[in-house]
C-alpha cells in the first residue's frame, strides 16, 4: 500500500439498493412511488430557462420553501429544504446533536442514523423495539442529547400516534426531537387523505406550534413521486430553521439545483394529484394486507408504502432470491432480529397481483 | 434561551454572494458564465421522463461520469461526480485528510477550505502568498497531512504552471494533493482552446497518470455555464475515486438528481459550444485587462474568468458601493491583505463596456 493511503479515511463500503435496468422488472425494493409525479413537474422542467441554469440558484431555495410553507400552513421561515431528506437529516444531526450526550433512536430503524452520528462523532444509544416492533416511549425519557425516530418507523411501517409523540416530547423539553416522516402521507385512511388539509392526523406537523424543539422532516421521494429529484425538507420553529440555515450556509451555500426547486414547487401546487396517488397506494396496501394474510404471511400493521412481511414456513432469504430470479425485486436486510423478513414496496395493483400470484404458487408448493 | 438551544451547534452565519433580482443589473459578483449553456442542456431537461423522476437516480451517476471520462480521456472509474465542486471538495477533505497532521493551503484562497477543515476537525496551516499573490512552492515541502490549492487561485486568478504543480507533487508523495481547478478552462490562449483536446496545458489533469495521489477537482458552474445545476467532479487514480465513492455511499447514497445527470451529459457532448464560450470570455478578459490598466488599475495576471483589481487612488470599498448604486455588482472581500481589491467577473463585452465607462468617469472625476 502506498504511504498516502495511510491518511485516507476507510469506511465499510455500503451498497445502495439495486437500481437494475432489466426489462419487465417489478421493482418493489426501494419504496418508490409507482405513479408518476404531477404533470406540472415535467412542465416545470421543460420551462427552465438558460439564464436560470447559468446562474447560481437561490441558496435559500425561497420559491420551494414558500410552496412547502403554504402546504403546511406556516411562514416560509419555518421551512428548510435540502438534497433529499438524507441531506436534511445529516445537517440536522450536525446542527442539533452537539451536546456530547448520547442521542437516542430505535435499534431497528433507518440505517443512516448511526452512520451520521459516527460521521459527526455524536454518541448514541439505540433503544430496543417491543415484540410488535413498537417504539417504547419510556425508553426515551432518560437523559439524552437528542431523540430521533421515523414515524412510521422503517423498515417496519409501524406508526406511533400523536399522543405517543406528545408524550416523548413532554419528556424531552431540553433537547431537539426529530420526527422523520418520510412515509407519513401513507398513514391515513383513504377517505381522510381525500379531505381536509392533506396532512395526516398522526403527523407531528400538528405539534410544531406547541414544541419549539420539534423538527419534522419529510421528503418528496415517496408520496410526491420524485425520488429522482432529491428533495427533502424540515419544518419546525423559526429558531430551529434558523440554526439549520446557519449551519448550511457556513459550509455549503448552494445545494438545491434550479431543476429541483422548480419541480418541487410544481409538485406542491398540484395537491389533487398528490392526494389521488396517495389514496390509491393506501387502498392497494390494505388489499395486499388481506391477500398476504390469507397466504399465511404476518406483518406489523404498516401505515407506510411498504409491508414488512414474514412467513412461518417460507424463509425470507430464500424467498428473496426466488423472487429475484422471477424479476420481482424486494428488499432483504441481513440483520439480527429482522433477517426473516422482507420489505415489500406497494406498487401498482398489477405489480402487486404479480407478486401475490408468485407467492400463492410458492405457498401451494409447500 | 430555552435549554434545548444549549445543545445546538452555533456557527458564524455566512451570507452567500448576493443574488438580487433587479431589472437591468450587471451581475459581475459570482463568476457565473455570461453565456447560456449548450442548447442540448435545455433539450435534455425537457426530455426527462416521469419514470426517471419517480425513481431514485443511479447513485454512481454513471451516465455523467462516463461523459466526463470520455472528455478527459480516462476510464469512468477514475471520475467522481457531486453536487457542485463544494460537495466534491468537502467529501475529499473528509476522505483524504484523515491523518491528524495539518493540511496545507494558501492564506488567501477559496474561503471554504478552513470551514470544511473545522467541520471535520482536520488541523490545517495556511501558507502566505508572495508579494505578487503567488503560491510559494517550498512552503508546501514540509511534513503535512495533505495539500490543497486552487489553480488558478481564487480570488487572485494567478495560475501555477504544470512544472510548479509537479514540484509540489514530487515533495508530497505520502499525502493526497488536491488541485481545485474551478477556473482552469479559462487558463488558455483563445487560440489554444479552440484546438486540441480542450484540456488546458496547465491543467493537473495532464499529471493524473503520473501521480496516484493527485486529485483534480473541476466544476460545470463556470466554463460550462451551469452554476444553477450544481455539478462538480473529481478525476484521479482509480484508488482515489474508489475511496471517495466508499465515503459517499457510506452516508449519502443519492446526491445528484436526474436533472443534473442529464444536463451534465448534454454539456459534455457539446464540446464546440464549450470551446466557443470559453474563448469569448478569454478574449474579453484580455481586452478588459488593457482598458483597466489604461485607467490606472493594477491586478495579478488573471487566467480565470475574473480580475482581481486595485487602484492607487480609488478605495475599493467605496468603489464597490458606488458600483452597487449604479446597478453594477462586483465582489468585495473585507479581509486583511485583500481589502483594497475588487473581484470582477468577466461578463459579456457589453457588460464590461458598461463597467469600463463607469470606471472611466470615476477616474476622470479624480
Amino acid at each position: 500500500m502506498p504511504s498516502w493511503e495511510n491518511n485516507v479515511r476507510k469506511v465499510v463500503p455500503y451498497t445502495p439498493g439495486e437500481q437494475p435496468k432489466i426489462q419487465g422488472l417489478i421493482k418493489l425494493n426501494t419504496n418508490e412511488n409507482p405513479y408518476p409525479p404531477s404533470p406540472g413537474v415535467l412542465e416545470a422542467l421543460s420551462a427552465l430557462e438558460a439564464d436560470s441554469i447559468r446562474r447560481y440558484p437561490d441558496p435559500a431555495s425561497g420559491a420551494l420553501t414558500e410552496a412547502i410553507a403554504a402546504y403546511v400552513g406556516v411562514t416560509p421561515d419555518r421551512v428548510f429544504a435540502g438534497v433529499g431528506s438524507d441531506d436534511v437529516l445529516a445537517m440536522s444531526f450536525l446542527t442539533f446533536f452537539a451536546s456530547g450526550r448520547p442521542v437516542l433512536f430505535p435499534d431497528i430503524t433507518y440505517s443512516f442514523y448511526d452512520v451520521w452520528a459516527d460521521l459527526f462523532r455524536i454518541p448514541y444509544e439505540t433503544q430496543k423495539l417491543d415484540a410488535d416492533f413498537g417504539i417504547v416511549n419510556r425508553d426515551y425519557f432518560k437523559e439524552n442529547g437528542g431523540v430521533i425516530f421515523p414515524n412510521p418507523n422503517a423498515p417496519t411501517g409501524v406508526l406511533k400516534g400523536l399522543e405517543g409523540i406528545r408524550e416523548i416530547l413532554d419528556h424531552n423539553r431540553h433537547v431537539v426531537v426529530i420526527v422523520d416522516e418520510a412515509y407519513i402521507d401513507f398513514a391515513q385512511d383513504a377517505e381522510l387523505v381525500r379531505e381536509g388539509s392533506g396532512i395526516p392526523a398522526s403527523s407531528a406537523l400538528n405539534l410544531i406550534d406547541s414544541y419549539e424543539n420539534l423538527l419534522v422532516v419529510q421528503t418528496c421521494s415517496k408520496s410526491r413521486s420524485m425520488a429522482g429529484m432529491r428533495i427533502g425538507y424540515a419544518v419546525g420553529s423559526k429558531k430551529l430553521i434558523s440554526y439549520l440555515n446557519d449551519a448550511k450556509y457556513s459550509f455549503n451555500s448552494y445545494t438545491m439545483n434550479q431543476a429541483a426547486i422548480a419541480a418541487g414547487c410544481a409538485a406542491f401546487r398540484d395537491d389533487a394529484w398528490f392526494r389521488e396517488c396517495t389514496a390509491k397506494i393506501i387502498r392497494t396496501r390494505e388489499r395486499v394486507k388481506k391477500e398476504l394474510s390469507a397466504l399465511g404471511f404476518t406483518f406489523p400493521d404498516s401505515k407506510a408504502n411498504f409491508l414488512f412481511v414474514t412467513h412461518p414456513v417460507l424463509p425470507a432469504r430464500e424467498l428473496f432470491a426466488r423472487l429475484r430470479r422471477s424479476n420481482i425485486l424486494v428488499r432483504y436486510f441481513d440483520r439480527p432480529g429482522i433477517d426473516n423478513y422482507l420489505r415489500v414496496t406497494i406498487g401498482t395493483d398489477d405489480e402487486m397481483d404479480a407478486l401475490i400470484s408468485f407467492l400463492k404458487r410458492e405457498v401451494e408448493a409447500l
